[in-house]
């Protein structure tokens, strides 16, 4: 080894020791007869010593050296005239005698600290100096260590991990596939994975009976912010269970890493139905670190004169507790907040409860003192409050009122960083319809059971129908979801006909699946969890970008290898494949 | 759960209990008035019991099962009466009460037997079939306990796990890249990585210090029996080392393995040089379990009228202890083995040792006793021994002279199963000349390190020029390899020169890296291990395949999920693509 120690571990315990550190220069002070290099590596700094009373030329060599440049020092231990107690080496510095520079340094395109001055496009172009960041270091470490942890809990309740191919067949059902053409093959192109949705049913079916991966998987969407075409899931599956075990396990997973890495431990999570997941909090992800729930007015506010709301599917509120005091302009503020394209509702209804008792709104032409009265009640609106109401298309509306619950969450500094508020969300509707396609979607995935009480309706009333699907949610993220499977091939049969599959279609994607079933598949379920959003959760983080080594941009592009590019002629005739003009 | 206890755990201290289990049928037995089930999970075989006179009608829906449906039995433990001392659960049976069919299943297309009467590629059709057989399952039960022991014991030593991107830039340089057509950046593609090379390199640049990740690799090139597109590789860095470094950590690594999977302890491995394994095993990679190494006779031959030896660049045999009887017809069939095209040599020369003192060769009319007397000294035959001679170009002759050791070691029994004999291969050349497309090639790759003390000949005379690289092999497998790299931009520079690439090629393919080497690059190296490899030589077995859960054919498909496909119009037209006719 090039080094007896890192910059991370010499203590006063230490000192008269002879040793040689390795690392980057952090900083270089230059005090007249001393010359004080901070020496970093991943494990910390250690200050460095030189004197030129001791060793002028060597003070002098540590003079010329810059920012970011890798050294070599060997020297003595010593204790510090002026400690540093915000550092763990803060009471040694290193007398160096000998320094050997192992590499020089441009000077870095923006700076190599906690807050660094680089812009984003910046720190990805150079992410090689990014990772050097304290931030992002701590990211990766925190990364590394739920996946040591995950691994080894799951490993002992018997889970195996397994590894399935990236190199699949493309399924056009669910998110857009990447394609990788087949040179041995030409014409023909493997797909790689969304999820091992496939392979993790077979292995259940091949008696596996507990399997997981931590796996990147891969969708070809058009990006939104936070986004990225590859990511990594925590992807498990079991046999021989119902919903409740699969509850029981993973919860107890989720406890064991927040125990482990945040030293919390929590009782039993709650669980809340998709229903009322979506009217009381108009999302299926709450974040339920607050309260602020949603409160219907259909009866309080339809017997007046007001179109608006007459005309509407639902009427429904929040109260904000102590914003009865809210000014015009804040008000105008929260009406421009619902109003972005982002949100797109066409307006904004408010009550002011004033402290007096009276109440002042935006519909005071409509409604009496009494009919607000009544709506305050509903509300459990108290003087000082402000009750904030949205109407409209009922899921349209909640969703927007949803944005608006959020925004005020964070106005008033409710969603606190630290704390956490996991739940299950449960009793999934099994499809969506999608009016653009005029058909039924899988709401998770076309593999997911119907609620056995439901199994009759699927032909007489699909959209009624609901499954036995649960998603983990934290602070309005949903950190993992799954379900019960369709162990049934008659069953299965008959849900790709609720989603308008031929038989011949069904046949051409999931025949393997179809046929697999027809050889004793046991009852089987399970859950995936998404390993870059849990761990941005559980840093308070609100981009999972950070928690990845080398993430792409927006735009799909790793813009520090600049991919994707071009590939030759050569590459292109090989696979049989030309670029369109 | 459907089940109180697996079928792999009830023993006597369970007698009375009462248990439900769940699990495959394996074989049903009708014995009069007793039926018997063979229920299967992944943990073992319980025997069920069904007894006409106890409960008729149960014994009669027994009766009607069919191997491999999939049962939920309740029932009471009971002690056997004729006990099975081969598995762990032979003390007892159950004495079923009630019996719930949870899925049938047809006959399967072949036997879920340890000896499976299924052909190769119906195995691989009905690969959720195969891998319900103990053989294919203990395998992966070995490979998820490898990666568990592995990474702990990794990441106890410091080494962090971090995730690289599998959506990449494709270089030329090396092996084919699969490539993957962007939608969002038209006529543009990712490449998917053959290692992470380039991005382990980073990671020490930004101070990670003791990287490693098991991670998938992709390699589109002409599949060989045994080579799979998409492989498991144990990826591994560290800075501030030497060579020697590696060495001892990884060693350790490899030791700990067999010592927690073979109860194996291992002393220091030997360390070989490429040059004295090319000329003692002519193999890089050799099979040292067995000695029966090479011995130059290039002295002792070429001085009489055999224009055949006169004319060879080496001449070179081997020692077959015992094989100094060997008939006619077996001497024949080693002469056919190393003329089959595999090997395709034109020929092979043998000298028998016959027990009396005397000689018998194959070219006894150009060679005297005296002169047999003296190959046979040089070759430390003994009366009995058979000696095997082959000659031509030096390398080429090596390494058929290898394939025929390896042969012989086979036919006396040589390579014995359950023997290991790991070695490091060390002092690897920096570059290998191809005749076809006259230019260099890096032996291991483009950022391998030359040996300090050649540096100077990486122009003068390149071919000279020794690696710090190594590889770890056993019994004739290379099971890692790995290298000390370039940490200088000029000497990269200089390096990628040597390989022919002009300064833009080099800017054009590898611009990040050198851009980075700009930025205090440490002194690193590292190893990657072939984890599919690791797992096939633990086992014994020759193929990795078995050790992938769903392995592709040797043309690269994957016969049960019968990918690659045809991609729609649709597809083609969102990427930009057309099929050449």
């Amino acid at each position: 080894m090039l080094r007896t120690h890192t910059c991370g571990e010499l203590t006063a315990a230490n000192i008269d020791q002879q040793v040689t550190l390795c690392g980057w220069i952090q900083k270089i002070r230059n005090l007249g007869g001393m010359t004080f290099i901070d020496l970093r590596d991943r494990y910390g700094i250690t200050q460095l010593a030189f004197n030129s009373e001791t060793n002028a030329a060597l003070q002098a060599q540590a003079q010329s050296f810059g920012r970011e440049w890798v050294l070599q020092a060997e020297g003595t231990v010593k204790e510090r005239y002026s400690k540093n107690d915000k550092i763990p080496t803060g009471e040694i510095e290193i007398i160096v005698d000998k320094v050997n520079v192992l590499n020089e340094s441009l000077t870095p395109p923006f700076t190599i600290e906690d807050e660094s001055d680089g812009g984003d496009e910046l720190r990805m172009k150079y992410r090689y100096l990014d990772l050097r960041r304290n931030p992002v270091k701590n990211n990766l470490l925190l990364r590394h260590r739920l996946g040591i942890e995950i691994r080894n809990y799951m490993s002992n309740l018997g889970f195996l991990e397994i590894e399935t191919p990236f190199l699949i067949r493309s399924t056009p059902e669910g998110a857009r596939d990447f394609v990788v053409p087949s040179r041995m093959n030409r014409g023909q192109f493997y797909a790689l994975p969304q999820s091992p949705q496939s392979f993790k049913q077979l292995l259940m079916m091949s008696g596996y009976d507990r399997y997981f991966q931590i796996v990147r998987c891969f969708r070809d969407e058009d990006l939104r912010a936070d986004r990225q075409p590859e990511f990594t899931q925590i992807d498990c599956e079991m046999s021989f269970v119902e919903q409740e075990d699969i509850l029981q396990i993973f919860e107890g997973l989720i406890k064991h890493i927040f125990k482990k890495v945040k030293n919390i431990e929590y009782g039993p999570f709650e669980r809340m139905t998709y229903e009322k997941a979506m009217n009381l909090y108009g999302s299926d992800k709450p974040d339920a670190r607050f309260g602020m729930t949603f409160v219907e007015l259909n009866d309080c506010l339809k017997h007046r004169d007001f179109k608006v709301f007459n005309e509407a599917e639902l009427v429904v509120g929040i109260t904000a507790k102590g914003c009865g005091n809210y000014t015009r302009k804040q008000l105008d503020a929260l009406t421009d907040f619902v109003k972005r394209p982002q949100v797109g509702a066409s307006g904004l209804v408010y009550i002011l409860c004033h402290e007096d008792g009276t109440f002042k709104s935006s519909v005071d032409k409509f409604y009496s003192q009494d009919d607000l009265k009544a709506v305050a009640a509903k509300c459990e609106a108290e003087p000082g409050d402000l009750i904030l109401i949205m109407a409209g298309p009922r899921v349209k509306t909640q969703k927007q009122l949803c944005e608006l619950r959020l925004e005020m969450g964070n106005r008033l500094g409710l969603r606190k960083a630290g704390e956490y508020k996991p739940l299950w969300v449960i009793d999934f509707p099994l499809l969506e319809w999608d009016e653009e396609t005029q058909r039924y979607y899988a709401m998770h995935h076309p593999f997911t059971a119907p609620k056995p009480e439901h199994d009759a309706m699927l032909e007489t009333n699909p959209g009624a129908v609901n499954a036995n699907a649960y998603d983990l949610v934290i602070n309005g993220n949903e950190i993992g979801g799954g379900s019960i499977r369709i162990h049934d091939r008659k069953l299965q049969q008959r849900m790709f006909k609720a989603l308008g599959f031929t038989e011949e279609q069904a046949n051409n994607q999931f025949g393997f699946l179809l046929n697999a079933f027809q050889y004793g598949c046991p009852p089987h379920g399970g859950i995936a969890f998404g390993f870059d959003r849990l761990c941005a959760v559980l840093s308070d983080a609100d981009s999972i970008r950070d928690f990845i080594a080398f993430p792409k941009n927006n735009a799909g592009r790793d813009v520090m290898l600049d991919a994707p590019w071009e590939i030759s002629q050569a590459q292109l005739d090989e696979l049989g494949l030309q670029l369109k003009k």
